[in-house]
């Protein structure tokens, strides 16, 4: 059945208000506009931002809307003035556009892009506009990229083409977490050979900043997590040492200090709360440590003493592992296939999307690294 | 007469307590020991860091104490063991030694020097051990320097050996906050050419830092200040804009972001208050801003959204400007002798020592860029 230029009725799962379960539901999917890319997605990954936007960050404005920002699927339309797309293309939706035309995309700098949601509407989490409704409403693309649905619309400029061959409910989490992490440590961090890191929690985010590190050429891979059970997966990515706050009881960044004479060389804390972000900085050489904060949340501030900063540490962010989303993609689905990069090692849950809230579950009570949902069949 | 091997008895600016006013006493300078020298100062600037130790940080273990950590003298005597000086060199005393021989002072990446008391007591701002005394009892040398006494007692690995044709009443300032604003820009923030810049705090460090940033080739630098009468001299060092907060009735990081689209590439915080360091951070570039914190201050924390780095924005320190200090004070005493660098442009006012809390007074009541007090006859 050709669907190009029709409303596409489909399923999704909506969350129609915070702190509540996501609802399976059917939802009517807008033929893509100017420029616009409509996907099939295949496969997602559940990631704790979008447990953060659905429990803590919370947005008045942010609801309801579709959830999902780590998938990958297929093309099945394109809207006019499309040339990069076409029709059965396999790609991953992209929460950071890349233009490749604005002064941030031409710039070494950074991987924002001026013309995405991000460069904006981080504190929304959504572009006020979207291609979707249910039962008369206007649906939220969360991210732009609600992955979270049977099909998705995207902006040509936030979708990346990747390798055909790639199994998409593999590669779906290069779409966020395992290249936020290892960005982090290799793009964002710039982790030096024969240093030393400590990562701080160890989800899929933290788990890639490990690998990371470890690409890097890292001595000494500290690895840090109030739950013991994570050692063994983190020595699997590479990490040296397996350190549990609570097996101590002094502060955990006095204990990596004494740990490696002085602090680490870099750090990164990809947990998301601002008591971790100053333990993360704490932890790091004074001299010239450099800790990177790429666990999302922006509730709270952060804080910390300026003698800190003076003696010699750089606080940094990361967003997306510091890559160039369209470029990084694609980069990081080579090294995959070309079996330079860990991928399946994430994956410790398969389910179907209407299993969603059971996906959310086991990520709130730290039980799974990655659940990957089947979404359509491809 | 010689002094060598004899204690030196002389005047000196002491501290006795918090909040009071310096008190000018006789104190006994004992001998240098193995690898000390024993400076006769002859001029010294008053920095705020003496304010701040005096009316801020007050820490109970800091007094009482011999100030001033901006001097430049002749060596009177040397301990044994040392090699690099001889009586009659022309010096400046540094607060932050360079040992040569330390995993800090081999690396690249800092200018801090393990064997130093910055290393590890900036808490308190003196090392415990002294060759001062007076009444009877041990007197704190201040960040190890205390250039407000007409003889003092340095490490060897902490004094700099300068150009014997240099006014010592001249560069003396680089001993602390011509360095400190200057390499703030050129080392810490490194300005590229063609940024655009913002200066908080237009004192002697803040003009400084204005003067790095235009020795960087930035190509906008917006100098900031409450007190518009700082806006003539800003310019004199290279400001392209002046904007006092008073005249606007909106945060000034808005300002900026306003007049820049988007935000500066570099900030420099040279006030050392905890809200302005903030608002300098919070007027870079989302994508790729770097703000310094240069000013001072560690008595409480300082504070900004995850969101603010994450987005790309890089947070630093800079401690004497990034400028290994044995090396960095030669260069720029060479640099001043070659006309290449401002430094008379910063004296506003020139006093004797028995005048310390006339200074003080002035400093206090930012009626001075920077008073240059005359202290023992050349």
């Amino acid at each position: 059945m050709d669907t190009a230029g029709k409303v596409i009725k489909c399923k999704a799962a909506v969350a129609w208000e915070p702190n509540k379960p996501l609802v399976i539901e059917d939802i009517e999917v807008a033929p893509p506009q100017a420029n616009e890319v409509r996907i099939k997605i295949v496969a997602t990954g559940v990631c704790h931002t979008d447990l953060y936007h659905l429990f803590e960050g919370m947005h008045k404005d942010g609801f309801p809307a579709v959830l999902g920002h780590e998938g990958a699927g297929i093309v099945e339309s394109v809207g006019p003035g499309v040339s990069e797309f076409q029709p059965g293309d396999r790609v991953i939706p992209l929460f950071i556009s890349q233009c490749r035309e604005c002064r941030f995309c031409k710039s070494p700098k950074t991987n924002q892009c001026e013309k995405g949601w991000a460069a904006d509407h981080y504190d929304v989490m959504a572009l006020a506009d979207s291609r979707f409704t249910c039962k008369g409403k206007k649906v939220l693309q969360f991210m732009g990229t609600s992955t979270f649905s049977e099909y998705t619309v995207m902006n040509q400029i936030a979708v990346a083409k990747i390798d055909p061959a790639a199994p998409l409910d593999k590669v779906c989490l290069l779409g966020c977490g395992v290249c936020t992490g290892f960005g982090a440590a290799v793009n964002t961090a710039k982790v030096e050979p024969g240093s030393t890191c400590a990562v701080f929690g160890l989800g899929a985010v933290g788990l890639a900043a490990v690998m990371g590190c470890k690409d890097a050429g890292a001595k000494r891979i500290i690895a840090v997590d109030i739950n013991s059970e994570k050692a063994e997966k983190a020595k699997a990515f590479g990490a040296t040492d397996f350190v549990n706050p609570k097996d101590h009881n002094k502060p955990i960044n006095q204990v990596l200090v004494e740990m490696t004479n002085g602090g680490v060389d870099y750090s990164l804390e990809c947990v998301g709360k601002v008591e971790v972000m100053r333990t993360a900085l704490e932890s790091c050489m004074e001299a010239w440590g450099v800790s990177v904060i790429v666990g999302w949340t922006d509730m709270h501030d952060i804080a910390i003493r300026p003698g800190h900063l003076i003696c010699g540490r750089t606080w940094k962010g990361s967003m997306f592992g510091g890559f160039k989303s369209k470029d990084g993609v694609a980069q990081m689905v080579k090294a995959y296939m070309d079996k330079k990069l860990m991928v399946d090692e994430f994956i410790t849950h398969n389910m179907t999307l209407d299993q969603i809230n059971n996906a959310i579950d086991l990520m709130k009570d730290c039980k799974c690294i990655r659940t990957v949902m089947s979404v359509s069949p491809q």
